[in-house]
């Protein structure tokens, strides 16, 4: 899978893509990411990017030539299945578009800063538009970030234990049970018997009781919604 | 205000808070945020700090006793107003949250990594445990960086331009209006009449109109649910 990534702030991503499981996935050539500075692509000689918006207001708005023609150089070298936009006004992402997005081929993701991008790049070049989550963040960048991680786990090969990403939190519609590793008693706290048991059917149901009840307690709405 | 993050991977979260408005946030004095590395606390000359589940099953859990090392040495410094640990399984972050974590002193964060931190460091030690969405990350550390962003963006004098902040999307539970800036046209496509008018009671009620088409399109849940 290729990742390309449309950025002002590239720093930023420095270190999230050169660590962890992005990284293993890099190395394993099973994920290729390559983030291009948007600056590059700025009008004049201050390589301007953004302007004041139309009908006045606070904020700046990225201004569309630079970004419409970063966006038509990197489809001249390849076909993306999706050209993705990340603002906090979009559908909001869950587990189930993370898995789609794993299996595509190329992505193009742009991160948006200040007011956000000219809507008419939305309108001509956006084939997909997503949010993290119902909070402003400074710029795309992070948001980037936490898709890129979300969708190259998903990745076969990526992480060494193919049944633990199969158990995680919203694979099916529950949070995870509660877990827990030795020692058995510390400070007075107690793991729960059951675990303790040997019993695998046993622990099997109790996890599965758990995975519930906490999904009720916690995330109601995820039991609501069968098809998120 | 005062951030500290325990981590097991703090190599990870070096770029995102030396750049854009966390950098400029520490440069103010506006915010100070030091992370900790969980790895110092492990225990034995392996420093140890995971361990298989009881009861079985694919993925390794962190273990209690680094942690409430980590925490209790933390907190023999300063009082904490909360201890927060990112996972997938507990409420989801919103704008709501992020402003009233703005107006705290100090706050510790605790990442997860692998199958999440044993139950009873979650039972004794944290206070609040927040979810960035319903995706499943690699780490806690991509969760911590937005919610650090996200709320340290509305301490009061970091970014620069108050105002922008208040028309953000969420802050009235409604996504933002569509924004243009120069040109006025490209490839044929142009700005609405209405922005260049210079009739600006109009252009209000233009964007209210169009942010709560676009809310009512793409998020129709913000629109039901008032007390988000």
């Amino acid at each position: 899978m290729r990742i390309d990534i449309i950025s002002v702030a590239p720093d930023l991503l420095e270190s999230p893509f050169n660590h962890s499981i992005i990284k293993r996935a890099k190395d394993k050539g099973l994920a290729e990411i390559k983030i291009h500075d948007l600056r590059e692509y700025g009008l004049g000689n201050y390589k301007q990017i953004d302007d004041t918006q139309f009908g006045g207001g606070a904020g700046m708005v990225m201004m569309i030539e630079p970004i419409a023609n970063c966006i038509k150089k990197l489809q001249s070298e390849r076909t993306y299945d999706e050209v993705i936009y990340m603002t906090p006004d979009a559908k909001t992402l869950n587990q189930s578009t993370a898995n789609t997005l794993s299996l595509k081929e190329n992505i193009l993701i742009l991160t948006g800063h200040y007011k956000g991008v000219d809507q008419r790049i939305r309108d001509k070049y956006i084939t997909k538009e997503i949010s993290i989550g119902d909070y402003v963040l400074t710029g795309g960048e992070l948001a980037a970030a936490v898709l890129v991680d979300a969708v190259v786990r998903l990745i076969p090969g990526v992480i060494g234990d193919e049944q633990s990403a199969l158990t995680d939190s919203f694979q099916d519609n529950l949070l995870s049970p509660p877990v827990y590793t030795r020692p058995s008693e510390f400070e007075g706290m107690k793991v729960p018997e059951i675990l303790l048991s040997g019993n695998f059917p046993k622990i099997d149901d109790w996890r599965s009781d758990q995975a519930y009840k906490r999904t009720e307690e916690i995330r109601p709405d995820l039991l609501d919604d069968e098809t998120s």
